[in-house]
């Protein structure tokens, strides 16, 4: 059955509420060099690539509001996105360039018994972690 | 420079944590049919295709310690993840069948002037949304 193959559960786009949707466009955009796909007054989209869901940018409130829950919530979301690079001095230039860009160093990268990796987080504070399987 | 297009920015995996690890996997595998692509004991992980980030199953508290933030943290994650599918018979097939694995229909699929959709959230409460385009 045709059916079965597009109840394949994918993502296409993961969406983050942001506080201010200027700030967060530049962010990913100017800051990271993510390629934009769609730019509306309330709504941007960045392709990330083949291997790659979209990461599409909503003011929080609309984010939840979309959904029909409170926009209330606070602390660890549970969530983290991963990018993984092929070597530990890419890991070491994709942290530094979030931390130029105006993200937070949440975890420096380090060694250890899984690879080399580290986290930064966006200005909303959705976390990202950068890994490279070389130690 | 090579570097360039190693450091454009990707989501690899999502990973999100979870109570229940076994209930996760059960609602991911069984219940929506994602394709195991890691099964060990304390890490899960789905390949979703081409399009998509995979999804990876992490024990909560194991998440934000990977992260080194505190996994104190409560109500809208400000994230939902997007599966865009060709029609609304499908919107409605996908929900239910996420309803039948244990999850809970969030908001009831309905036509809008974006198209036809719905959310359903996981046992864990991260929020899933079902569209298609036509009407």
């Amino acid at each position: 059955m045709a059916t079965q193959t597009q109840t394949a559960l994918q993502v296409n786009a993961i969406m983050i509420g942001v506080k201010d949707l200027a700030r967060a466009k530049k962010f990913y955009g100017e800051g990271l060099g993510c390629k934009t796909e769609q730019d509306y007054p309330a709504f941007v989209k960045f392709t990330l690539g083949e291997g790659s869901s979209s990461l599409a940018l909503y003011e929080r409130e609309a984010a939840a509001k979309d959904a029909g829950v409170s926009s209330e919530g606070s602390g660890f979301r549970g969530v983290s996105f991963h990018f993984i690079v092929r070597s530990k001095d890419v890991v070491d230039e994709v942290i530094a360039r979030a931390e130029r860009a105006g993200g937070a160093i949440v975890r420096k990268p380090t060694s250890t018994q899984w690879g080399y990796f580290g986290y930064f987080s966006d200005p909303d504070g959705y976390l990202w972690k950068v890994a490279s399987a070389s130690y």
